[in-house]
């Protein structure tokens, strides 16, 4: 391991001087290669397929380890999106001279190594790929046990279009050993590596803060709360909590608690129970909201929860600074929203509620790199140093300041 | 200690939402509370050296320990051109229209809770307090425990000016318990604690980094390097040479390494030997070296070792890529400079030295917020997220999305 990572590093620096041009071309022949490897990745996917099935997974984690041939197109087109965003290096963030006549330059510069810990599904495999070695940095990959045949091919494919151009081709690869053993010693290796981004439930997190000595981005979990205010327009209050809801469910920018205003509660609560029924959703409410509508009754636990599933915590509030106290106790500092046509409760909103997205009359679902128009994303991050919320190639990058004199001394 | 971080964190949430005025105002009243209470606080120094000298603690660190009134007064003057500061909260970053059409703003906000660690220097409790109040940071202190009487006496003037603003005291405060269990403790808090910046020798940032769960910015150890190239000015590169060794040879970015191009060493290390020895330096040169000049021979571990001294390791080597490679092996990326007229071996250097500050004919003592033009620092960073080389206000904020729909829904 210790060798494997030492490569790693070394190949970073020279990783780092690579021209614009070149990486882009690299990143363009990795789309092709993508689709002109297509029968090979869904070969080993079937292996991946096969193994799940005979382990019985669930039918909604086979969907994410499966792959076709839209699947692999869709890997090859965010490969070549990325080759076409503007490089992220070398750019100049402020430039000044010093009381002391020195011209200081800020100038982003690739992180280094970084380790990603991700789940089951391949196509982040193409993807955290892409984005690190846009922005000049070396990844070890550790997916999912699960998608192993699918990421080593993939792995594999890409790193022979590194081979071609002559880049050393543990640019980009896989974490070894990938038992706890393995992660466990990953995540002590801050001489080696710069950065890791663990993507993962709240419990695994909680592992990577307790043992890393590496400094890390984390995508935690995701208790995005909607609150209904009473001034507002009562369709889009329902067509964006349906939305945040339902839309997927399963994704951490999805809402898990609605919060409602007291003065609006008898007439919002029983449309919205209408919305959510045909959506199937499962609602659970406070006393309150159970006073308008025949919905199970939510207990402590429900606050706060990230179901992760198609159901809803409810709760009546008396106003915006109630719902702001919800928010503060119950959330995860992930993505709220306010539904309101008051221009001070909007203001008061955004700039109380402490979330990484703060969201005036929207869904909180946009919450991610594309719908930001970052162009890709290796995560959602939920730190609060160095990146907040969605990240894309911005902020895969460090600096450093480059400083002309002309022999001046202290 | 939980109750204790519970508060600061609670008070955190009020300290973020206060307007610039009056954060500027309580700082210009603590600026003048510090003279004001100018004969309190040095009747409590004085404890600490009286302490300081019954344990016969070295007159250096006594000196660094010690106040009087002019050092007060420096302390108040730096509290109140930080009260001058633009505030660096509430700045839009950036702002665009997505795709979607919605109004993105990434606005800067207080990171939260900042617990500092440091040593021995009273007056870096005025300077931190008062930096993450501007900010809008609550900051918990652990200075030396050799200061502790000078600190509790710093701490109780400040907060004496909170409570006259209705502030609450904790924003600012001492960590109760000072022993190694307490950090132990403290830095284990990451459901308190946004942030810990720790300042001090390399085997305590090592337990630091192994032991936080709490995210770190590290101020670690300087090992700078300075290049004299082939083609210079030979009087810059002596003056700044000399200068980056011996203007305060214990501070960070001080040199601890030369190296000298081979092709003029027969020249500069004679010339630099004469400077050297009027300013009494220590030199340990490497084989080459000691071909030109009479000095002690450096063994291997002379080469990436910070003396904290006035001694310095030289070294002859090819050329501009020799250097490069030595500072790589041998660095410990804070600050390294090359003295030179050739603008490609500039560029070279600038491009591939991989250090938070790398100079051109520019002696590395620059590398402090002060020089750098930030008004004051926190430190000097050698992590590589977040923040990099010196750090004063602008690095001390997170930012938040604010986004503004019309109902938009995914």
């Amino acid at each position: 391991m210790d060798i494997f990572l030492q490569q790693a590093k070394k190949t970073s620096k020279k990783l780092a001087l690579l021209d614009e041009h070149t990486r882009d071309n690299v990143l363009e022949d990795m789309a092709q290669a993508l689709l002109d490897n297509c029968d090979y990745i869904l070969e080993q996917n079937q292996k991946d397929i096969q193994d799940a099935t005979t382990n019985n997974v669930k039918p909604n984690l086979l969907d994410r380890l499966l792959l076709n041939k839209d699947r692999i197109q869709g890997m090859s087109d965010s490969v070549r999106e990325i080759a076409k965003l503007k490089s992220p290096l070398n750019q100049t963030q402020k430039g000044w001279i010093s009381p002391d006549g020195l011209k200081i330059n800020k100038i982003s510069v690739p992180i280094g190594v970084i380790g990603i810990i991700y789940e089951s599904r391949p196509n982040v495999t193409s993807e955290c790929s892409a984005l690190c070695f846009k922005s000049g940095n070396v990844c070890v990959l550790k997916g999912g046990k699960e998608a192993i045949h699918s990421n080593v091919a993939i792995v594999k494919v890409l790193c022979d279009v590194l081979k071609k151009h002559n880049i050393d081709a543990n640019t980009i690869s896989l974490l070894p050993d990938y038992s706890r053993d393995g992660v466990m010693n990953l995540i002590k290796q801050n001489k080696y590596l710069d950065l890791i981004i663990p993507r993962g439930g709240a419990e695994f997190i909680k592992f990577i803060e307790q043992n890393s000595n590496v400094p890390i981005i984390k995508q935690d979990k995701g208790v995005c709360h909607t609150f209904i205010d009473v001034h507002c327009s009562s369709k889009m209050a329902i067509d964006i909590s349906v939305n945040a809801k339902t839309n997927r469910p399963s994704v951490c920018n999805a809402m898990e608690c609605l919060l409602v205003h007291k003065d609006i509660a008898n007439l919002m609560l029983p449309a919205l129970k209408d919305r959510f029924d045909e959506e199937g959703t499962l609602l659970k409410g406070c006393e309150i909201t159970r006073q308008y509508i025949d919905v199970q009754a939510a207990c402590e636990d429900d606050f706060g929860k990230e179901f992760g599933d198609n159901i809803l915590a409810i709760k009546v509030v008396d106003d915006v600074h109630s719902a702001i106290k919800h928010i503060e106790q119950y959330g995860s500092n992930h993505s709220e929203c306010i539904v309101t046509n008051d221009i001070n409760n909007a203001n008061e909103f955004l700039a109380s509620v402490d979330s990484a997205c703060v969201y005036v009359n929207a869904s909180t679902r946009f919450s991610d790199g594309f719908s930001f128009g970052f162009g890709g994303e290796i995560g959602i991050s939920t730190s609060k140093l160095h990146a907040r919320g969605p990240m894309g190639l911005d902020e895969l990058v460090s600096y450093k300041y480059q400083i002309i004199g002309q022999g001046q001394i202290k």
